[in-house]
């Protein structure tokens, strides 16, 4: 379990003002206390357009966290697909659909072509663990190996596999935690060499090794796009029977900006990727793909999908049915119609900049618009009440804006796509104003 | 994996019709070998409503199989609600949301006041999945019981407690199968006899039971709506300190009928089960729950939460975001508004009697509109490649039903709940016609 972030603590209830505070006693009542609100004083949003958000009362805020809308809040094409299916028809996959197969062929066109077939889920959660049972089917292993603060979903089989969630101690017997990317300074390694030691711990243990898996921005772990090592890591994976996923359920869906409309839209072709020349045996896509509707995959060789299929069928009753589709594709056709992977590296380009000539700002990393802010306090060093405290005044300015990394220490920018200049120059001047109060 | 069904067989492709065959041979290419489709002949509809299909020739179909869309196809009150809150916004659950906390106590009042808190996940695989992860937190246990031809759902978790997926040599290590709803012919067993004898192997392996985990009508086992012996089973799981989750994903939200207008959704609370006084302390729900846009549910006792709370925080991606909700309180407010439950009731028992005057039946079980047809060859015992036959022949007349059981010697019947009288009229015809043909 991480530590402090800016969630709500229930024992400043009587802090709130009084219907907040009577919306979130009935929640925490019903929902129970597994539950957590986001900031000190919780949000209720109730309209959204492109990055910006309205509260019941219509104060307006910028949207610098959600990258789930990615194609903007409410996007009129993709309501407008939803509703148009939702009317005729939503079965499920047992049943011949043709525009489920366009959008599998459209869907496929974007990737490697060694990356020949899609399985369609619900959640980013279920496609990582897909991945995880292709993988160990196909490799006959088991071992599987992750990231330092690596988040890959809820399932009881991914939550094994997320020490953002679980912690260290909390991961599955077969699951082994790279120290990676973490600064050297507390302990970290490079990804080549912590890999290949943890290969040899498993060797020890009798474990086959049955994959490496990452997020290829490494979000959770800090943002961390050009990650050295990462080549010799995949390449001593595989020498030792094991496959690589790339986790795009954050990256993917061309967050990380391309400099050539619509082209690049997953981060392992990303150049700090792509010259490595590290191409994933499974990709796992979800959060973005559908815009908000629930719509998740893995992307595979057909190998692969072959030896699976080999032991078992597959099914997931509502995975790819035709709403899920119609909003998948209306997505993909606005993201590329409205060149948001490009949008994303200008806007992206310039508000890295922007940032990096402000106080308190140690590095600013990142592609397109997911940048990563490693800040530090007053005295130099890095600073979790710190960093918390801004995020929260920037909530109290209307600007969303979350932490990444295991030391919340660095600030997450994850707006939707359609974040325009004037959206970066609002969330300049907010974050100007909020560090200059703290000098 | 489950012996032959009625899905295609792809070595079949070039007797297809050559614009089925052509579509067939590019969702292959894309989606892999993993992915099966209906019927010997499959089919591709375009439109629906109620319980009625059409195909893209117009040609009209009555829908006896689809539990999901159980309101009726596109019904137009789901429909607007989805469209309606997709065009405003679509958030998640770490911000306020009214109507979420509404939906959640509205949920909560259908349920009997001990689970007090419900959980939100995107699929039934899902809640399972998080059932599963909070009864072994709160016991401390890892020993799941389930029943003999079980499915529970798809994640790597659940996959392991599903014999009907898996086979019973793919269960988890930590799982364990009863024989149990079989015929005592097949070498079934009492349940509670069987659980008993699971409870004392577990004991000798040092294996503490965390839960007994059933479908409410077993229906994968080949529905079996009231099953002696289960609240004897239940008391012995609880006495060993494992808890009981009630798999309500298929059997839930009215299918089985109730005499009380709107009052009785759940599987545990039918007199079968009701008069045993079994009152589970985890109940997972999902199919119907959105009438086909992806929302489930983990409904639990508080202490139960609580616990899982003390090791990890919650958040889904997807799971009861603000059109998720809408989503599922249309479906739940026309549940009651047309009385369904009542329809299921009714309806149910005239087409299990009708069912019961034709040849080759052998004995109807179930509840509401949720029946379980045993049928018998002409040498009168059961027969898979008669009933695959009969459900093949069926569709051939545009009549959508499947088989249930590990033997697939039963029809199952789950049609969309507005199926009324003149539907189940036309699917005794149908259904006459076949078997008279087979004398």
């Amino acid at each position: 379990m991480t530590g402090p972030t800016t969630y709500f603590d229930p024992t400043h209830l009587d802090e709130l003002p009084a219907k907040t505070a009577d919306l979130v006693r009935r929640r925490i009542a019903v929902l129970g206390p597994a539950y957590r609100l986001f900031y000190r004083e919780p949000v209720e949003f109730v309209r959204g357009e492109r990055a910006h958000l309205f509260d019941r009362d219509g104060n307006h805020y910028l949207d610098a966290y959600n990258n789930v809308p990615s194609v903007g809040h409410a996007h009129p094409r993709v309501v407008a697909a939803i509703a148009e299916q939702a009317a005729r028809l939503n079965t499920h996959t047992r049943y011949l659909d043709a525009a489920t197969v366009a959008y599998a062929e459209d869907l496929l066109s974007t990737f490697p072509a060694h990356l020949g077939n899609v399985m369609f889920t619900c959640t980013g959660s279920e496609a990582n663990d897909l991945a995880l049972r292709i993988a160990k089917v196909a490799t006959g292993g088991t071992g599987v190996i992750v990231t330092w603060n690596a988040y890959h979903g809820v399932t009881t089989e991914v939550a094994g596999v997320s020490p953002s969630l679980v912690g260290i101690e909390g991961l599955a017997p077969w699951a082994r935690a790279v120290r990676a990317p973490v600064p050297a300074a507390d302990g970290g390694a490079d990804i080549a060499e912590a890999v290949r030691a943890t290969l040899g711990e498993l060797e020890i243990l009798g474990l086959k090794p049955a994959a490496l898996l990452v997020d290829t921005v490494f979000a959770s772990d800090g943002v961390h796009p050009d990650l050295p090592g990462l080549a010799e890591a995949v390449a001593a994976v595989r020498k030792a029977g094991g496959l690589f996923i790339a986790d795009e359920v954050q990256p993917g869906f061309g967050r990380l900006g391309s400099e050539v409309p619509g082209a690049q839209l997953w981060g392992f072709e990303r150049p700090g990727f792509g010259k490595l020349g590290i191409e994933p045996d499974l990709v796992t896509i979800g959060k973005p793909m559908g815009n908000g509707h629930p719509i998740a995959a893995v992307v595979a060789r057909p190998e692969l999908t072959a030896a699976f299929a080999a032991r078992s069928r597959y099914f997931n009753t509502f995975g790819g049915n035709p709403v899920a589709i119609a909003a998948a594709q209306a997505t993909l056709d606005v993201l590329r119609d409205e060149d948001l992977p490009g949008n994303a590296a200008r806007v992206g380009r310039r508000l890295a900049e922007g940032i990096r000539s402000l106080p308190f700002v140690a590095e600013v990393r990142g592609s397109g618009l997911f940048l990563g802010v490693d800040l530090v306090g007053p005295d130099g060093t890095p600073d979790e009440g710190f960093t918390l405290d801004v995020v929260d005044a920037m909530r109290q300015r209307r600007v969303l804006l979350a932490t990444a990394g295991s030391g919340n220490t660095t600030l997450k920018i994850r707006p939707p796509l359609p974040f325009d200049h004037a959206d970066a120059d609002r969330l300049l001047e907010e974050l100007a104003a909020v560090l200059a109060g703290r000098r």
